[in-house]
């Protein structure tokens, strides 16, 4: 994979890059779109697909992450995605392996706290694929806000010579965010699961005219999860998009992000109020 | 600096590298000259000059560090630099910086043993600078053994596109290796400092043609080293060139390394047996 980017880039080819966990969706072929959009028809998009075992915790569900290799080629072949590189775990980790990105601040809150080594993880598995695929243009979902802030603090940090993308959640018509993670849903769960939609949308309502204490909507968001018995919530936090500090009074333009466990799938979502 | 390489790299041009702290010395100068036969006529050769923060404690001698930019660019022009690279502390590290590339084996031991948040910022630093400056090959001085290997480690784990070279250390006629710190010492210092030297030398005749227990060695060297007045051992090593794991018996082939103050100057050095 790098021969061959190292090769292109030489000749002047412009690299757009879609990493993925595989078991492709809507979702993905959306950022897929985007980054063709960026690189144009003389540019390569290249999608990889690797499920990243440094980003799950031991008591995770690493072992039974969907994976569908013969869908997600068709679905890349029909999108028009020019390499698709799926690595192994012996290529990815060498043996002896001891080195690691660590980000120390925007991913302390919310997926860092309720998954501690997860961002490591994400930060040395990006990190690794840029160094691999060497793209100019990387595109990333914003269902994964903090996810994605992460990764551009580290780009920003490091220096790392690729322009990231954030492009937008696509979701069900119901509202549920597109996720290869929603597969684990029984049709009633996946009747639940609307729920972190509703939670956004509570919470857009309640802030339309006025500023709300951080408290009261969490309280009210604790009780509409709890209406749903497959439900129970992690967390729900209202934050600065920017900064991703805490805000104690919440109003339009915060951002909220939340974590619903729906039976054992532990289902995330995030938008502006 | 980015731009430029990246606009050079994709005409193909070649690029090597060697980061340095600058006080540039006859020993910085080999390692441009092994960049330059790396790269040939066609490629660029880069010398970056930064004193990186993160590498020094706060007890550590980063405020008086030797600086000499003007003597440092007229070194570079008669070696045949073609970009010499002089990033600010600003440029480096942006407010709210808060990435690091960590290693965690081959960093453990020795100057990370009596540095601990040493190599945290010699890595950081080096994936930054690779990033800015995006070489095809970089060169390292032997003198600085676990630093190249960490390097290496860095390198192969993260899967940077560079290729890492280790070019010897080179040395004054008593042996004492070239180091800005050598600039520290006093005359009479700067006599006791060949003690680094003649340590090596006395491990070296002591394994010629048998094994001999570290702690035997260690002791000598010991006894060896307080015929100094002005040294004081800070720690010496033998272990595997490849693992950099401690052996027990110590024989030809076995990697050595010291540290030694000489004055409140710490100076380093290693060699094979």
């Amino acid at each position: 994979m790098q021969r061959l980017t190292r090769k292109l880039k030489a000749q002047g080819v412009q690299f757009g890059f879609v990493p993925t966990m595989g078991y492709l969706h809507a979702g993905h072929i959306s950022l897929v779109k985007r980054a063709r959009q960026l690189v144009g028809k003389t540019g390569q998009v290249v999608v990889s697909i690797y499920v990243n075992p440094t980003q799950f915790a031991p008591t995770e569900d690493l072992s039974k992450y969907p994976r569908d290799l013969a869908q997600d080629k068709q679905m890349c072949r029909d999108a028009g995605v020019d390499i698709l590189f799926v690595p192994s775990d012996t290529e990815m980790y060498p043996a002896e392996f001891s080195t690691y990105v660590v980000e120390e601040k925007l991913s302390r809150r919310m997926e860092g706290a309720s998954r501690p080594t997860h961002f490591r993880g994400v930060t040395s598995v990006v990190a690794k694929l840029f160094n691999i695929v060497l793209p100019d243009v990387s595109v990333f979902g914003a269902k994964d806000f903090q996810q994605a802030a992460v990764i551009q603090r580290m780009v920003r940090d490091l220096h790392f010579p690729v322009k990231v993308v954030v492009a937008p959640t696509h979701r069900e018509r119901d509202g549920l965010a597109m996720s290869s993670r929603n597969k684990y849903l029984n049709p009633m769960q996946r009747d639940q699961a609307t729920v972190l939609w509703l939670a956004m949308e509570l919470a857009r309502k309640q802030v339309k005219s006025r500023s709300v204490a951080v408290e009261r909507l969490r309280s009210e968001i604790s009780k509409l999860i709890a209406t749903q018995s497959e439900a129970r919530l992690d967390y729900v936090e209202f934050f600065d998009r920017e900064t991703l500090e805490p805000v104690e009074m919440v109003k339009r333009g915060t951002q909220m992000a939340l974590a619903v466990f729906v039976g054992k799938t532990r289902l995330i979502d995030n938008g502006t109020l």
